[in-house]
């Protein structure tokens, strides 16, 4: 893990995220030899992490899970990476894996990366198909269509495309990776600088969302789904593990309203595990949490309060409807 | 550091406090050898460190800085433990210590715990005389009125002792050694156990205070003080570096008007250091923070705002006054 670490930790102590690896595209057409197809591939995530969140909220919005299935991974880590040890005798009951880095180093034996999630594999093969989260959450608004949901959100509408691509652009720099930039670092300038970063670009979305409910257009899109997957592990996790701590979101009222907002959606709040969250982000980091005890705090209960953001208008789904109860 | 700390940790995780080894005490008939007298002793305190901010806010409400002067060592140590390193030529100009261990060492040779501030050296001989907080600040009410200055409170007055002895004893348990027991614990469940008893008691204290200005009687007293330099440090160093994080501070609304009022008030909000307190914690714990960053946040300009507390009635230094400006 640590060796792991140092290999994205630059001179100056600044965290740079490794390239995705795996980024064939399972696409409408094939072309690519990975055809959308019902029960071929799993979509393999921590409930932890972020970056999978945000196919976990999309595949849900759109209907997808009996199309493609998911499988979870243990929240704690250890040096092997990421494990399968929720599951009966500690193997994937779908894939038969009892470590995620299987499928990598099936699909290239010469991965030498960290085996990340999201991560979609081909059951023919058993080998990773994309680890390209960016991606995979996009793919699955346009390129399964086909078996959308009766009612399921355009998410990434083609209209709205460039917009949606621009606030995702400064979204993922500053905050998405940023807070992983304030926690990983090793200098204090290094940290600093992502610090300020991060909360100059939270503000700014936050102004961005006092006149209007969503960030692009009336409704939910790509881009609502990975700002609140920062949100919703702010406080649990980045505000103390990562010293994200200017302030709590929930001292930041219109974000925390934003935040909330979406959490009470259908799709989002029902797909967080602050459980997860929590044990994985101070379980699995001895180079910022030596002795690996989590908090027991925060108190997490104000994400059911009213937030009060009907006023501004627009609606979650549009002419859609949410998915149904799970 | 980590040795000593070692010291102090039981088989069950939990964080054990080293006594005070130094405890004889400065009085005013002088009988043990250490007679009040002016000039003669000096105050050695680190300003990040809530034991010793007591002795300063007490010497400075009772007027004593020219009787006792007082030593500042950086906030942050290194394996040799306290350092005179803010001082020209690193060095204590009164004592001409360069490390505070030098005076505990002369005190007593065979001393291996760690030296600990606030200490009272005599400069007759270049011996620690007390370590002994608790007694320490006491001793600065009742042992040397004889040059308090006109209008200084009484904080120790003896009707109130009991009440105030009550209430010390369950705050510093719970709180002021309390937030240490949660930051220092090795194992879940000691953490957890004093995580719960923390709040537990914030909550109690918080009670007491809805319907009255002070912890006890009608003005200032010893024990506000020693609940005061827990508060001060609470949301900069022990929310998140302690993880005493089920709420900040500024989320409880009673302690934080509490809070506020005794900081606006003269010799208590005039002796905090946040910059001393964040960068003594952060920069010096490398077995809870290995990388030693210190946070940019929390934002802590709240603290001047109103409190309100006024309507409570009482009055801080009842017949007395507050001390003149620095």
């Amino acid at each position: 893990m640590a060796a792991q670490f140092t290999q994205e930790t630059s001179a100056r102590g600044e965290w740079v995220r490794q390239a995705n690896h795996f980024t064939d595209r399972i696409t409408a057409e094939g072309g690519s030899g990975f055809p959308v197809e019902p029960g071929r591939y799993r979509l393999i995530v921590s409930l932890a992490c972020p970056w999978a969140h945000r196919s976990v909220i999309v595949r849900r919005l759109l209907g997808l899970e009996d199309v493609l299935s998911l499988g979870i991974v243990d929240p704690l880590r250890d040096e092997r990476g990421w494990r399968f040890t929720l599951d009966p005798e500690g193997r994937d009951p779908v894939t038969g894996l009892s470590f995620l880095s299987e499928a990598y180093l099936k699909g290239d034996p010469e991965f030498a990366g960290r085996y990340t999630v999201p991560a979609v594999v081909d059951l023919r093969t058993g080998s990773v198909v994309t680890n390209d989260y960016p991606q995979i959450s996009l793919d699955l608004s346009t390129e399964w269509t086909r078996f959308h949901r009766p009612g399921a959100p355009s998410l990434y509408p083609p209209e709205l495309r460039a917009d949606i691509d621009e606030v995702n652009a400064v979204v993922f720099n500053d905050i998405n990776n940023g807070v992983y930039k304030c926690g990983f670092a090793t200098s204090q300038q290094a940290y600093e600088r992502s610090f300020e970063a991060l909360f100059a670009r939270l503000d700014e979305m936050s102004r961005r969302l006092e006149s209007r409910r969503y960030l692009v257009g009336e409704h939910i899109t790509e881009a609502d789904v990975r700002l609140f997957t920062t949100l919703a592990r702010f406080d649990a996790a980045y505000h103390g593990h990562f010293k994200c701590n200017r302030y709590k979101l929930t001292e930041m009222p219109t974000l925390w309203a934003y935040a909330r907002d979406l959490f009470q959606t259908p799709g989002f709040g029902d797909t967080v595990d602050f459980e997860h969250i929590k044990r994985h982000y101070y379980g699995t980091h001895p180079q910022i949490n030596p002795n690996g005890i989590v908090p027991v705090g925060p108190d997490l209960s104000g994400w059911s309060t009213p937030h009060g953001r009907e006023v501004l208008g627009g609606s979650p789904f549009g002419d859609g409807t949410p998915p149904p109860a799970q």
